[in-house]
């Protein structure tokens, strides 16, 4: 969570450049870009108008994001394909005293069946404009930094909310694409009431776990079939047994032939946040200080929340999502660290800086106007560097712990409440305050006094060597001599006193005013409120920050356009992308070749019996059995698992559907080999490649371990 | 040491039948059996008489044996060359306070620079002939087992001395060759004058070290250069200022240009011992006690004796081959295990002896001769396992200690010096002692008490579980409740007063009757030969077993040549073999594929600056100023450095030249891949691979690394 709040200012919009050497497989193209790419001359064998068409139906349109992934749906009654992770809270979920779907797998024999994912909305987008004008008629080039800023803040928010109201139902966001120079108003529907219908064994859709994560070879089922319902009327409807199937516009082709080596394929998706050609300061910042300070931090919070659930499994699965999610990140820095290193990409980014420079320098009119970019972009990341540790810190004492994360939202929405919708943070408007709170709940379900317990104590200890967190009133006390002791007494008190991550003293919280929410006596609200001052201060300087880095950043990429003369695509920032590359293997080193397509025998071979690797003995079995259907490659002489393609991705491309040159669905996305952590810096076609699941895999583990032949027949996909 | 005493009787000669699916790539030939194949059909493009020639020259005359590696002669004036690993040693032993020339590097610049190898012989073959009727001229079918087995060993005694006898100067040797039932008497002649020329520094002879022995890709320099010296006369002489090179029979092109993927090379070597076609009892005997006690007490050893030397330079350095040899037999062993479980050797063993018993079965005659053998050999390894722990701890009493080994030595001298030649153990022949003397003053050289008070006081801790070593005399005190306390005393007070290790007192101690040297009250002399009757008992009740062994395995072989219909090839025995194969990688586990060529390129990528993987700086400037001269391989875009293919090899097979189609040496074979450490029970050409150091690698190092461009110009090699 945290991650998100800081990049959102720190990292929001960046560009990416298409470099000369370049194959055609760099660029998470926004749609708009299409029209410019000769997709034929790619690979694609079909008119590019039917896969993207702002005029009409394409298959853009069956595409969807659940949650922070996407999704594809794959008939005309609702059913969608992801991936097992991103379906992995909803099972957790749908779980029983009696039946665990994460170690048995979930079968919805008929529509009944199917579980409520609670929480989880499915967004579907209807169209999109240009409103780059309207967004910047606020600022003018006298402004400051930190109004600049803001100005466009509320902008973006008032065309959303007046799109909103000419399209009731709907939502509407502003994204923008070019930093501080394009921005688009994106209309979607978002439907409420998503079912899960099935899911394989966490043993099969996570087989490898941990070890095996952001690595190829890989073997992981990682996929799961949900299915979005609507009102009686087709409208979005919160769940009810009245609903009825969503009857997408679009609905995807399974290609259950699958791939081969070589072949043409692409995606669509919502690929996160990629930095490419950001300065060398920037990349400095990150490397050296910012990503060694978070593996840190989530480093020891992996060590120590798992030696603290050890033997006890209750806790151990209250806790499995949130480990998972820092290990993801964790694991993933350390890739983009050495990536970083063995690219030496900070020295070739301040090579290609000085002959930037010396660019700059050679014409009096190019001085006059960008002389000083590099320099002063220099000098913002020191000042962010002076009181990176800081920020961090408290980022981390109001967001690591779920107690204090909760109290932060609590006391934070009684400030926010009393502002105009446009003038509020973006959590606490009243368009999004449903879901602030739906997490809310979340994390009170999950609440775990002792890992929290662990985590503020560690965090109050490291207060004692930042000066300015040593500063603060409200850890006076627990940063002397005896401030362990103290900080452990302190927190025990409070753990015992405090009420508030019971859901329901909860929910009232988030209607009460700070005067209401003081009388409660919460220690840990009453923590937030002496941390929230400090925090705000950081917050509101991070935005004038923003405001000044957003025009050091357009300057820079005008001046880099000038230098280069090549044409740039926006960095990815969350909204729908095109990327396509071709079914490929790599070479990670030195006579070592890694080929694109894994096998069932691979998996056979990686079984330990043991955790992550245990397949349920019953797949064994049907291995062993040899009855592969039509999903058998004769070319490798077993049924494929995991693909490997050089396309360009990113995290949130998760459940992304591979599509081949002919528009059908042959896997699902979702990972990137090791090497290729390193993409949201730099891509390369030498090691960047995406892992997916093999359509093959899916489809027969849906019909042979699952037995819900059904679903291959709702498809229409011929198996036998 | 133990090891080789052990398998002696265990072990000894065995058999390995040539499947019918063979790729004619399995069998370690011995050259009376190269008439038997096509190699021209395999791929060799000369005259087989050339390559072996029982009647005249041919390539097997430029092979030589030095310690227990192959070497091959690559001038007329006795230049050797062999590996790093081989020439360790004297390497070490050549260094000075001023220089270690293990990190340095040597190089002579003259033939008076070059370093005298003390304790290294050169053994060349001069010929052979079968002598098997007259060994088994002294046994009959009523012998019981152990008369049996000292009848053959004492004849093949007299056999060596009398050819010794008749040839002086010469040394003679009788192997087995087919168990029971073939025996080869050889004459060699040993060169005793051996110098170091050339070696590269530990950092590229042993680049990669621990972490990347038995692993592909591979980047070491394995190579040394030595030269063999005789009496101006001709004849083997000890070292002298006055001593001539030695003028081998043949010499060995140097094959400058290389190998491609896919060309035919073989092997010339002397591997040490193979166990293909054992019974099930023996395989479940090793992979279920035997391999895993080795491996538990070798890792115990490593782990101690390495934190013991901790921050102790000196120590580390006399430690260094100690742990490398513990080591290396450490990670084979854990890479056997692994395959026979990988593989499940044990379990298809054991089906194709159910398939052989039906088949005995079926047959009166058949059930008569051969009905109990399967069952007889089960017994048999049962009651193997019943002592195993007893028997291993003794040995490990005896020999895991310098002190102890050295001890052992002295005492049993004493004893055997009052036999006759032919009744002695084998390192007290006359014609051996001055080897076993050898090596008692290697001990005393790099002598470490700290690392044997450790080894002898974790072996008395560990007698406490094994009843019959608690019942010893000697360890009574020892084993009880406060019996470490007591071992610990024991061994300090021993170790203050023995004067053993001195190696002036211990060449003493070898002319000395039992009762001098009890006259002597060393404390280790004394526990010696209180330990002595029970070893001595083991040894002969060892001796007794393998008369029943060589029996029973000699009827399996039989038997099974009968129910398999097919051919035999003797297991390797450490005589002279022929094995060959094709340049090619292979894959170790599903989407992996390995490349049989290895780059310098590779090294680079590598390199970390740090132990085992860090080359000279001025290596990598070497490097990046690509001066690679004529060894660059243009299809590879870089000089190669290691190479792949798919021969039979084991230990012993050290320093063998790698010969390519026309008979010169592309490479020299140095290790084998991890699924290969298994080669010594199956060898399967999907993933039996050795490796070797590539000669345009060695031949780079030593010009442009080494300075040493008179050695290329000696062998006759174009390098600009």
């Amino acid at each position: 969570m945290f991650y998100r709040v800081l990049f959102l200012f720190l990292l929001m919009v960046q560009i990416v450049s298409i470099s000369p050497n370049a194959l055609g497989d760099e660029g998470m193209y926004p749609m708009s870009e299409l029209e410019k790419l000769d997709l034929q001359k790619a690979g694609l064998e079909m008119d590019s108008a039917l896969i993207y068409n702002p005029d009409g139906l394409s298959l853009v349109d069956g595409i969807c994001k659940i949650g922070g992934c996407t999704g594809s749906f794959v008939s005309d009654q609702g059913l969608m394909l992801t991936n097992h992770h991103c379906a992995f809270r909803a099972i957790r979920d749908a779980s029983t005293p009696t039946h665990d779907f994460l170690s048995e797998g979930f079968t919805a024999g008929t529509r009944e069946q199917e579980a409520p994912a609670v929480g989880y909305t499915v967004r579907i987008t209807d169209s999109y404009r240009d409103v780059s004008a309207d967004v910047l008629s606020v600022v003018n080039d006298d402004m400051d930094p930190d109004k600049r800023t803001k100005a466009i803040e509320k902008k973006m928010k008032q065309l959303s909310l007046a799109e909103e109201e000419a399209h009731p139902g709907k939502r509407a966001e502003v994204s923008e694409m070019f930093l501080g120079k394009t921005y688009v108003l994106f209309l979607y529907t978002y439907l409420k009431d998503v079912r899960l219908v099935y899911s394989p064994p966490l043993a099969i859709g996570n087989f490898g776990g941990e070890e095996d994560n952001w690595m190829w070879p890989r073997h992981s089922g990682d996929f799961s079939f949900m299915r979005a319902y609507v009102g009686p009327d087709g409208q979005p409807a919160d769940y009810s047994q009245d609903n009825i199937p969503y009857q997408p516009k679009v609905v995807l082709e399974v290609g259950s032939e699958g791939v081969s080596e070589g072949d043409f394929v692409f995606i669509f998706g919502y690929p996160g946040t990629t930095y490419r050609h950001r300065s060398a300061a920037f990349l400095g910042f990150l490397s050296e200080l910012y990503m060694p300070t978070v593996v840190d931090w989530y480093g020891w919070q992996i060590q120590n929340l798992e030696s603290s659930a050890q033997g006890d499994r209750q806790r151990q699965l209250a806790l499995a999502a949130r480990v998972k999610g820092l290990q993801n990140t964790y694991k993933n820095y350390r890739g983009k660290l050495q990536g970083i290193d063995r690219l030496d990409l900070l020295s070739n980014r301040r090579q290609e800086e000085k002959e930037l420079q010396i660019f700059i320098d050679a014409d009096p009119a190019r001085k006059k106007n960008y002389g000083q970019v590099l320099t002063r972009l220099d000098e913002y990341y020191q000042a962010r560097a002076e009181t990176a540790a800081y920020d961090l810190w408290l980022r981390y004492m109001l967001r690591s712990s779920e107690t204090m994360s909760a109290a932060l939202t609590v006391w934070e929405n009684a400030i926010e409440k009393d502002k105009s919708e446009a003038d509020r943070e973006w959590a606490y408007m009243e368009r999004n305050l449903d879901q602030t709170i739906n997490s809310l709940v979340i994390k009170s379900d999950t609440y775990d006094p002792v890992a929290d317990t662990l985590i503020m104590g560690e965090l109050m200890r490291r207060a004692g060597n930042i000066s300015q967190a040593k500063e603060l009133n409200a850890l006076k006390d627990m940063t002397g001599a005896d401030g362990a002791e103290k900080a452990q007494k302190y927190l025990e008190k409070s753990f015992r006193k405090s009420s508030l991550m019971d859901s329901e003293t909860l929910l009232e919280a988030m209607s009460k005013s700070t005067e209401e929410l003081e009388q409660m006596r919460d220690p840990f609200l009453r923590l937030v409120s002496e941390l929230y001052p400090p925090y705000l201060e950081m917050r509101e300087e991070n935005k004038r920050r923003k405001g000044e880095l957003d025009q050091l950043q357009a300057a820079l990429q005008e001046i880099k356009r000038e230098f280069q003369g090549t044409d740039f695509v926006p960095d990815a920032n969350g909204t729908l992308r095109y990327t396509h590359g071709r079914v490929e293997g790599y070479s990670p080193k030195d006579a070592v070749q890694l080929m694109p397509l894994t096998t069932l025998e691979g998996i056979l071979e990686k079984d330990t019996g043991h955790k992550p690797f245990n397949v349920p003995p019953r797949f064994r079995e049907l291995v062993n059995s040899k009855d592969f259907g039509t999903f058998l490659s004769p070319e490798l002489g077993g049924v494929p698992v995991n693909m490997l393609y050089s396309t360009d991705t990113t995290g949130g491309n998760s459940g992304s559907p591979v599509l081949n040159a002919r528009g059908q669905i042959v896997g699902l996305n979702f990972d990137r080999a090791w090497e290729a952590t390193i993409n949201d810096f730099a891509w390369n076609h030498s090691y960047s490649r995406s892992i997916g699941v093999d359509i093959r895999y899916v489809l027969w583990v849906t019909w042979k371990f699952g037995g819900a032949q059904w679903l291959l027949e709702e498809m229409k996909v011929d198996f036998e």
